[in-house]
């Protein structure tokens, strides 16, 4: 059957969810799941949840936001594949898990390109046979580089831009053109070791857990809303080369986990935070 | 301002957080968090709500029930501290550190009383002033031990009994007595290594994680719902008696967090596991 | 420079160390890096090093054999890619996981063969070149299809048997034929949840935590020497598909940490358990 | 039997097990146990050993002494209990937990006194029996606290000084007086969040991890050798007093792990990070 997402958030008051319920009640439609927070800090209102059955997604969206506070979203769009693209530079190792789980079905999504700066990808993408754009930066200022990379995305109708390891810092109009559809992988622990070489500043400062995070992108470089982080232990007998290894792992995982969160739509961003379902 | 918890949980079927929810709005109390799960397996319906306001429990309970699918449950109480005893055999790490936590009003509990087969724990009991009941197992049946426990048990009102490494099999008469009411720290990460010594089960077998399990407790030996389990990693060079202190670290965390869980009130039982929010 | 491993295990006594490095310091080898281990419970011991410089392996291995208590065994050898072949079935997370490390060079080995009792990992095999060997077992006995397993894996000179959740059960007579040298990821935190389908068993015991584990075969299934462990906390909003998802990810980082220690030599297996370096 | 403890760091050389293992083989004693490790980017010597035996200490230091390279450490002492003085200000978790582990026998020290600068702690001294110095900061200069501090600590022989969340930031005076004696516990995971209220910086950031670190203390504050690390899992449902709550579970386990760690003499401080075996 048919399946929609629902997500909701405004400031909060008292009755939301009665309102809200009560509104899908009377369209016939079942909720399959729903999760509801609030932030008591900002006092706001999130609702999510999946609704099963066919809807007039207008009609229910225009009553649905009559029973909310003003500056209240709501966002109900069908549950289904989503179109993204995928920006690298040279290192394969998120590329290559997002591609395994996307050949084996895992990923609920249509991978529609993998664009990069460098050539170093391109055998994976043949072998999986995703068009590979290929746009080097030599020569170009950034702003002349990125144009070419808009251009590049804005041939598919692209839901979410996954930088896998993508080593070029974007500037504010290309964040604020795709804003809140890029995810962004974090070699580091955020907010630990910002900047180059995370591992070898790990390993200078002698650490005993590795991290990695995942998170939206936006203006400032590293600091955008944090998705998902993970560890691993390591000890004084890793190089950081051997660190850098054991962080690909946690790497890859978090963004495929983050990029799931994604896709189902689980996810809100709120002042510069989010909010996971 | 005072508040209460709403824990409901019946067949599922649509509109049930409609109706909930209108009942709560027109009693004019403010839903300060909720949660809802459905079980799809057996198609069954759980959800918590933590409620502001002044509540007469009898009237909103019936008109709650009176919304719901037949043998739908309605429990309905005061957020406030709750009434435990614990029970202890030899082992201290469990112990000490519930009543760590206590003294440092860490725990939304009184401890009334500590019930013991051993004096090996009262100098802890009166270093923080908690009556300390030695009852004797030695030539005593287990049911006419089990009866003092109880005579202990019921001096006062008691919402839950924790046995903190309680090295005595009850008795299914005894368990159902305290049907929900009593958790257990298994010393092993269920389901493995069911029984005794499982520190030296896990050495002969080299494992590489040590686990420990909350549950609680029902008629089968360590097969209870499950509350809360988590691991630490251990290598070759542990002996067994590393291993168990390893464990003990373990074991005294997933105790507390499953103590925390159920004192606030968070976890539904259903069909031998649990629902947690 | 050339590095070689030396591994020695026998009965402990008092100044093997020195013995050992007297040999080593003579023929004027240097030790990289060296782990020492003696398990009390058997007292025996365990030796590793990393030797930098050229070396004569016969007369180097027999001057050590010559220090060393009755038992005793030295194993020598040069620090290189090893060759392996990965038997699987029908599932591609853990294959496509070493695949994807293999393409990028992070693996240190050479995958000679993918062997298969079905055509489903066949893609996977053709997009990275390698030799798929289809070995269908419908109507054969399990010792005729083994046999012709066993033809495909002597073709090459292997060092390492992966069992990337390979599903069928191995007969007594393969596993002492590749003694020592086959791999299996077994989909739970053994010793829990042995046999089929452990993710709808852990399903239905409510468990909070799903691991990962793997060992080298032997004659028991799921018996063998445990060599890597690792867990995923799951709650009650798990299905058990929910779980095999989440399971796989914590599959494929558990068999593949497996095999990176294996391919380093740095595995040591002694009473059904290893010792790990 | 008697044993000790050799810890052994010097610049890296051919030999130098052979050396050290010779002189131990020559005084009959047996190496119960023991690691080595070679820092590559300095080039430098790690060896400890715990030996079985009688030992003439002077004599055995100054003949291992006369085989290492010029700056070599060699450090020899009796496996014992070491004697320990807590320092606190407020909280109680960390001092609760080490108080619990040390009155069960699980701890390898004699606690000889807490020193606060409040009286919150104190009846947490008198339930354990612990002398308790209450040296309250009020009116008096950094210097002259400290002095009063460092009195009271002198009072007994220490080996071991446990920052317990102590909130006073200690002078380099006092660091260099106790240099490598001195453990803290940092409320957060280094080098995040340094500074005060790390939780709340922590909340403020949307982490979806706590951790907690482990130091040796030097002159930088939260900058001295990293000995232990952990995580704990957190999300938005998490106020920053939630996160708090998490972080002390975190906090507790971590110092106790570091301060056992210390207390078997597993640790090496070369170049601000730890080799700890």
């Amino acid at each position: 059957m048919s399946q929609s997402i629902l997500k909701v958030n405004c400031p909060d008051r008292p009755g939301l969810i009665y309102h809200i319920a009560k509104i899908i009640y009377e369209h016939g439609l079942n909720i399959e799941k729903n999760s509801e927070f609030v932030n008591d800090e900002h006092n706001w209102f999130f609702f999510r949840a999946i609704l099963d059955g066919k809807i007039d997604y207008d009609q229910l969206k225009s009553q649905l936001l009559s029973v909310l506070p003003k500056n209240g979203e709501v966002k109900l769009i069908k549950r289904e594949k989503k179109d993204m693209v995928i920006l690298g530079t040279k290192e394969s190792h998120c590329l290559g898990d997002i591609l395994i789980r996307y050949s084996s079905n895992e990923l609920n999504a249509n991978i529609k390109a993998i664009i990069s700066n460098h050539m170093d990808l391109k055998f994976l993408a043949d072998k999986f046979d995703i068009p590979y754009h290929y746009i080097d930066a030599k020569d170009l200022s950034r702003e002349d580089h990125e144009e070419r990379v808009k251009e590049a995305i804005d041939r598919y109708s692209v839901d979410l831009i996954v930088l896998a390891k993508y080593m070029r810092i974007l500037t504010p109009s290309f964040v604020k053109e795709y804003e809140g559809k890029i995810i962004n992988i974090h070699h580091s622990f955020l907010p630990a070791f910002i900047g180059a070489n995370p591992y070898k500043q790990a390993y200078d400062r002698g650490v005993k857990i590795i991290g990695a995070t995942a998170h939206y992108v936006n203006d400032n470089l590293d600091e955008g809303p944090i998705i998902a982080q993970d560890v691993v232990s390591v000890n004084h007998d890793y190089s950081w080369r051997d660190m850098q290894k054991a962080g690909r792992n946690i790497e890859k995982i978090v963004l495929s986990k983050a990029i799931d969160l994604a896709l189902d739509d689980r996810i809100f961003v709120f002042k510069n935070k989010t909010v996971i379902f």
